[in-house]
């Protein structure tokens, strides 16, 4: 089968070949997996995907959603689709037997959800933020709460949202002033105006569960005074074994849909301007202990971060094999400069094939770095020791801000390629590179926006237990130096000893940084967005050592044209991205003082 | 005023300050003029663009132009705009008095047409395409020609287009197979099929004149056989003194809008598919020589690219300023952790300011290089002797598609940062700057794509006449460096020492490659994209160095902060862009073949 999302085989790489997934199904968790049931839900998927996803993704963008007499009407399409999503078992993927779910592995089941998210991103939106939504119920709910929102999630009655946003409260959550005032029934009326609420309001469930971030009265200031609140779109009737939403007359929660917010791209999901308790009561319960709110809400995030560096880097892919397909049909210009030769296809010219080629280090690249990132997950989940369980939590706490930055900034720039292959047709909205590059572009913006992973990863995550994470990065990349060193290839040998350099200049930089940072922390932190970048081409550099170091070995024996693509590919970051590092290194360390010392009065 | 089109300021000093505009006001032509003409004409442009351009830039975007009864409809703002810029004789602007011209410098013309692209490049295009098709008419049109549609077209009751692409024939023109078939009567019936022509169709005016390459029957294959043609969508009735446009019935050529082209931005502007002659006759005539087509369009197409540079420079500008006026209001985050110390605007995060300099930059230095050019351009036309004309044209023809291309990427990187600071709001459709990112995004498409820009600049400029015009360029910077080191001031002696350094890696860059070329034309010129974006920086880091000497030699004596904010920016400049020259270079001359080499059945 020939897909434009991704490529069949490559998925079959980077799960069988790149990352070890032995190690996870030895787990008791997983010991009902094999192949053969992670193959099953790999080919569902991507029939889903193909199926019923991608072919109404432009359509959704021409038809956004709308406000109908206060109701939001979507294209059904979308409600049919996740319908299928839903029952396929793919929602609940992760979770327990138990749960109804599949238990398969986080870096399966991303592996599966990534599909949707080449396919058609503005309808897996909706998915995902329920899946994220089920997930913190399952983590931070009690008994009662799990039963009257888990469940219903789960099967895909009701869907989630998270609602962090405000106004005056965007990069800054420490600003949030929605207010959550205790009931004497043991819950909170909830009261404030929330903005950018993706899947804010629609009709394709019986409900909708707001997790809202809010201020319980005489909280302290900032951060650790932010709760976190259950607020449903319409309130349950608590009595009976079997809770459900009351009708809409009695049962509506005041969460009023103050306006859809028309964005550039992503437009088939809905954005939505909400008041909640602004004219009659809203009513939310506590999820988790009060003032955690934002603590709990990280995990939502760090999932939803690593989400975004999948879809974007699923965007780039899909952007990739679209252009690809393109340059092997378009006919133009000739390989002589003699008029009556014959012409060719555009792939042939050098051109073209370099930005080929960087889509497809930065697409696979991305997209490898990101199920690592969920392989890691999976290991912190089953670890057999408290070290081993550090270690993957070290490694991705580290790595979450450059997936979720790195994947975003570079997988636009892919499909900015992806569009220029096409030429004058890229531009155009008869070919779907121009909607994979106007959706990618929320990427680098939504759920912490490039800057602020960047001071995650400078600030907190690199600093963090003494540069722990750090240091088992750095073993890790060393173990693929060796291992592509005992190759005995003069260009795989090349290549370690460019990763072994840029990881060296890495730890230079980050110790000149740590040495400035208790002392001017303004001054070390300014160019963390150079840092990140510089952070993360070096990380990939290590994931296309990594892949390369497997093609090497098994090129010869099958799929040789996958392999020396992989090779090509590594070969193009090393020669084309790596280096661009050196110069970032030397701005980094000079601590450039421009951006601090600036009198904007000059701007 | 305040502008955000571009500020007042800049537009003086790079007139002013940064281009010699005495050498050209000493030149017979331009003798009427002065410092008083040339700001009456920009006060002028400053306050139509900002009155009636700018007002329906965001309408024309959302209001497309579409087809009503097989004619073309467009909001009413457009024809009133671009009525009020011919009545005030911009459209006219470099003419001479006996045309009815205002006999202005290209550069100062072009400082006034920046304003039309930075406020509205959709309504700007229009009258953008009508110039260049004057000039076409001016420089190779008979003395009829010019009676029959010079004169209307200045007067802007014609307007103009460029007809070059076809479905098979984009970025390579040799394949064009419109045919123009010899009639008795001296005319030409043209026939054949163009797409991508923009304001291809209208009702702006009462004619429109299509300047049309095709190809007279058993001419030489490829470029060599390209005859132009004028094919004005109504024919003129040839009798009495006033040739004009026959009634529709009568008077219509077989010029059939075949349909709308749906664009991702720029959407004001109509593109059109046309047919010609498909189902009755098309009358055309020939412009200049036949056979000589390409050549005679390529003055329309040098002229289309340094409007293209223009455009996205100016698309950069406005949406710099439009960031710093949100930075400045967006109160968001704190100086220190203390989330009981007030809130700052954003523009005192480093990361914005890096953001909002990156910008500045780009939209500064291809600002200042594009009137550069449009300075070389009159340089030509009012030189003295054939040396000096020599000489300004070796070195337009250089930076040709320098200007072209590096400001069209820059220009939408910088428009990238722009909706970044905005964060999600810049994502949405309620804010300007996601309308100039997709707007921007077809400069590096139109009139020759960033890849066909630089296998011009390195395949054909910098190789002619025996790099003649690399040396001139060597030359002008080897002057800018001697003044920065003159001025004894560390930080300008770094940067020109940062720039002599570039531009020896540049020079010995090219010699590797001028050596390959004859033996191995694919390898040299595989990484010709590399090498603009080398060269493009090494010269804007040249326009920033003249610009910061200016500025440190004059930050005392007033406008204290614009002359900072020069010096800022030269430094973020030299700090932060120049450096990855380095890697490039190192890349160019190894001569990597993987784009060369590759097979392309493993991609």
């Amino acid at each position: 089968m020939h897909s434009k999302i991704i490529k069949r085989r490559e998925l079959d790489f980077v799960l069988h070949e790149l990352l070890d997934l032995q190690s996870l199904t030895r787990a008791p968790r997983f010991a009902d997996h094999s192949r053969e049931t992670f193959d099953a839900a790999i080919d569902t998927a991507l029939q889903i995907a193909t199926d019923k996803y991608a072919p109404h993704n432009r359509k959704g963008d021409t038809h956004e959603p709308h406000l109908d007499g206060g109701r939001v009407t979507l294209i059904p399409e979308v409600s049919h689709a996740l319908k299928i999503f839903v029952d396929a078992g793919l929602l609940a993927a992760t979770f327990d037997y138990a749960d109804g779910g599949m238990q398969l592995p986080r870096c399966v089941a991303n592996a599966c959800w990534s599909l949707f998210k080449g396919a058609n991103i503005a309808t897996d939106t909706y998915a995902t933020l329920t899946i994220g939504v089920a997930n913190m119920l399952k983590a931070f709910g009690n008994a009662e709460q799990k039963q009257r929102y888990l469940e219903p999630l789960l099967a895909g009655r009701y869907f989630g949202t998270m609602v962090l946003t405000e106004p005056q409260a965007g990069s800054s959550l420490a600003e949030i002033q929605t207010s959550a005032t205790p009931r004497d029934d043991g819950g909170y009326s909830i009261k404030g105006n929330k903005i950018f609420i993706t899947a804010g309001d629609h009709e394709l469930a019986e409900n909708i569960v707001h997790l809202v971030l809010a201020r319980i009265p005489n909280s302290p200031p900032g951060v650790k005074g932010i709760s976190l609140f259950i607020v449903p779109k319409y309130r349950l009737a608590v009595a009976g074994p079997q809770p459900s939403p009351l009708p809409e007359g009695e049962g509506a929660n005041d969460v009023a849909l103050a306006g859809l917010i028309h964005k550039m791209g992503c437009k088939g999901t809905t954005s939505a301007m909400l008041n909640f308790g602004e004219h009659g009561e809203c009513v939310g319960e506590l999820l988790g202990e009060p003032n955690q709110g934002l603590a709990c809400m990280f995990q939502m995030m760090n999932e939803a971060r690593i989400n975004v560096g999948l879809a974007a880097s699923m965007l780039a892919m899909t952007g990739y094999l679209h252009s690809l397909d393109y340059a092997r049909e378009r006919v133009q210009g000739r390989a002589t400069p003699d008029p009556r030769s014959p012409q060719v296809a555009i792939v042939h010219h050098a051109d073209v094939r370099r930005m080929l080629l960087a889509q497809k280090s930065y697409a696979e690249g991305g997209f490898a770095l990101c199920l690592y990132g969920a392989w890691l997950s999976d290991r912190h989940d089953v670890a057999e020791t408290a070290d081993e369980r550090r270690e993957a939590r070290l490694l991705l706490d580290l790595l979450t801000p450059v997936i979720k930055a790195w994947c975003s900034i570079y997988g636009t720039a892919a499909n900015s390629l992806a569009l220029q292959i096409h030429g004058g047709y890229g531009y155009t909205r008869e070919y779907a590179v121009e909607q994979f590059y106007r959706d990618n572009r929320l990427n680098s913006i939504h759920e912490g926006t490039d800057g602020i992973q960047a001071l995650d990863l400078l600030g907190r995550k690199v600093m963090a237990e003494g540069g722990a994470g750090l240091e088992l990065l750095g073993k890790e990349i060393a173990k693929t130096i060796a291992e592509a060193r005992r190759l005995d290839d003069a260009t795989l040998a090349s290549h370690a000893q460019a990763l072994e350099q840029a990881w060296s200049d890495l730890q230079l930089t980050t110790r000149v940084i740590a040495e400035a940072l208790p002392h001017h922390p303004t001054l070390a932190l300014a160019n963390a967005s150079v840092y990140l970048d510089a952070f993360g081409h070096t990380v990939v550099a290590w994931i296309w050592l990594r892949q390369a170091v497997i093609a090497q070995t098994r090129q010869h024996d099958s799929d040789t044209d996958f392999y020396r693509g992989k090779l090509a590919a590594a070969r193009y970051f090393f020669a084309y991205e790596l280096p661009k590092t050196a110069a970032q290194h030397t701005l980094l360390r000079s601590l450039e003082a421009l951006n601090v010392e600036l009198d904007d009065a000059c701007l």
